[in-house]
């Protein structure tokens, strides 16, 4: 299945259901994960000023370091709905941890969809009522709950990798409003490893740092972003260094499927930018370029417009460049042929023609030389397409 | 003419024209502006980090406060062109000056277009050639001017207003690329008033900062930015304060007309931000509000979709807002019926119906009140339509 890549496994120890309850026509659109004991547990959530209410009540009960379910809905973000959209939150935690049997502190809520909407919280008291039976701790239980959380995502995301004698799976959604600081749209991690909440929030924020937190969409940054990872032990202890690597693996994959499946997207960018002078310079510059309107337009028309990488390189004004220690390169020397390499000479026009031929490709790889620093960045993003506009000028009504 | 306020005056002592010289098919790519003696001269340029040839010629060339002529290319941005595009932009100015007699570094050349593509220099040196017996003191000239200078633009922009005893006319151009700092795309204006270099320069940059620094398209910043005033004195001395405040108008009228006319666009936006808590916040907050895409794609698709507002101030991380202090008002109350506000609560659906459809209109005027700071902006931006897409998939192939 496209944005699952295989096998999916389920995790020993907990079990997750995805339904319809009438938020949305008739697709998925609440899911709940549930673990048969509490969990370590480690998130990062969105820095938007205005956090929607579930991003509240989540940090209050994940503060403890301890989760044992997660419940999430689809369609509505219960963003900018007052004190009344934080005791909904709170609301439905008691509810699935009564039917649950467990303290609604060990339910992490979250919420993604429209703003500024009243959440439409008796379908969701009762479906929180009837979760229990949905629950399957087999691979569909998983793949139902990925779906569930899906808002303009065409298609679920999910990963699973194996470290040690544990599992680790995790599913995201993403789709819009994806330029993500300290946390990605909605990602749910899980496994039966043993880590300790202060490793495990360690090793989260710096897998988030370098997958979550490099992608970008549409420079907009969601006000319900959350990433979060449940550990129950039941596996025992494995390597540190293995698990933190498992975990940066299965977010850098979460992160490009969500560049990918971008609303309105036809083309994931991975662009790797080297030779900057700071870490700060590095990300200010790729981000710059991975942002740009008028690059990724050009790059959607699989148009070699090479002049607009130079604009975007260019606008970040703190961090200035020389033109003739700039290069571009398009795919992989070797993989795809001869370098197609771009300096500060005017290209030959067999040169471009090469270049247009590679950007009509599904999935491209550019290579950005700033200078002789020492430091370097990959990030990911998407095309912008007519299809963006479409999604956009008619999402709420 | 839209896009022009009538009447759009020529000014005494300048003479302009503009012809196609063949670098577009058969529209008008090349424009001169010529005064009968050197003028006090005042201008600033983009703060993109890789300037164009003619922006670096420039800047030498206006250094000593005195220009006679203007010499204009379109659809080649002789930027990103190497040693090449500024000897080029050099024999520009000399093979002018030799054809209407003056030094050459009383030209200001500019260019505008495609980035990367060497200039067809053998069109534009014998295009020089030619330009004195093209020259027109009459409307024609400056009108024709207008419009040689375009690229992706629909319209000539231009304008004129009266001084005392002076005349002040302006044209620009701009399209896309366009998130200017410290400067504009492309913007002359020429006046007989007398009024010294430095009181010239020091009133242009806080008119620019006014009008051209307070627009956006795209939020791409064009390395060819460029903002010229002429003066002659022909009129002799005019008020100094009645002279800025001319200017001002001047430079927000033809930012208007830029914003209005951006790639794509269908709507004028402009926003006013009020009671932010400084100068920085106020506008970083519109800034961020006028270049949001999803805010961009709601209003295009008339979506009362107020939750993306919330968003897009939330995400100035610098400077954080209380929602509850937060209050949007759609179109002038009086002027467009009862107040269209939305507040921190769940607005009414009588009002969301009311505010889409005023969202329907080519002119918007939005105004968000953000606490109860002194500080505040208006800034101007364009809805992000399919067209945009279109056109920039597409533009130099």
């Amino acid at each position: 299945m496209p944005g699952i890549r295989e096998p999916l496994l389920p995790v020993p120890g907990f079990s997750a259901m995805g339904i319809n309850i009438g938020i949305k026509d008739t697709r998925l659109d609440f899911g709940v994960v549930s673990a048969q004991a509490p969990c370590a547990a480690a998130g990062v959530f969105t820095r938007n000023n205005f956090p929607g209410a579930p991003v509240l009540v989540g940090r209050e009960h994940i503060a403890g370091g301890r989760l044992q379910a997660i419940v999430v809905n689809s369609k509505n973000a219960n963003v900018a709905t007052g004190l009344d959209g934080v005791e909904h939150a709170r609301q439905t935690c008691r509810a699935l941890g009564d039917a649950l049997g467990i303290a609604p502190h060990l339910v992490l809520p979250s919420s993604t969809g429209v703003i500024g909407v009243p959440l439409p919280i008796g379908k969701l008291l009762a479906a929180c009522g009837e979760a229990p039976r949905h629950l399957r701790a087999d691979r569909t239980g998983l793949e139902t709950f990925a779906r569930a959380i899906m808002t303009t995502d065409t298609r679920p995301k999910a990963i699973s990798l194996r470290c040690g004698g544990a599992t680790l799976s995790g599913v995201a959604k993403g789709a819009g409003m994806i330029e993500p600081h300290m946390a990605t749209m909605l990602a749910y991690l899980f496994t039966d490893a043993q880590v300790p909440a202060a490793v495990l929030q360690r090793q989260l924020r710096a897998a988030v740092d370098a997958s979550f937190n490099r992608i970008s969409i549409d420079s907009d940054t969601s006000t319900s972003d959350t990433a979060v990872v449940l550990a129950n032990g039941q596996a025992g202890p494995v390597d540190e260094a293995a698990f933190g690597a498992a975990l940066r693996e299965a977010c850098v994959y979460l992160a490009r499927e969500i560049a990918r499946d971008g609303e309105g997207a036809t083309k994931l960018i991975e662009l790797h930018l080297r030779g900057a002078a700071s870490p700060e310079a590095a990300r200010a510059l790729a981000k710059s370029v991975i942002n740009s309107p008028l690059v990724k337009t050009a790059i959607h028309g699989a148009d070699p417009n090479w002049g607009r990488f130079v604009m975007a390189l260019g606008k970040v004004f703190a961090h200035p460049l020389r033109l003739e220690e700039l290069c571009i390169d398009f795919g992989e020397p070797g993989a795809d042929g001869p370098p197609m390499r771009i300096t500060a000479q005017v290209p030959a026009a067999a040169l471009l023609e090469r270049i247009s031929a590679y950007l009509r490709r599904p999935e491209l790889r550019i290579v950005i030389t700033v200078g002789h620093g020492p430091e370097e960045i990959t990030v990911w993003g998407c095309d912008l397409t007519e299809g963006y506009v479409r999604e956009n000028a008619l999402y709420t009504t």
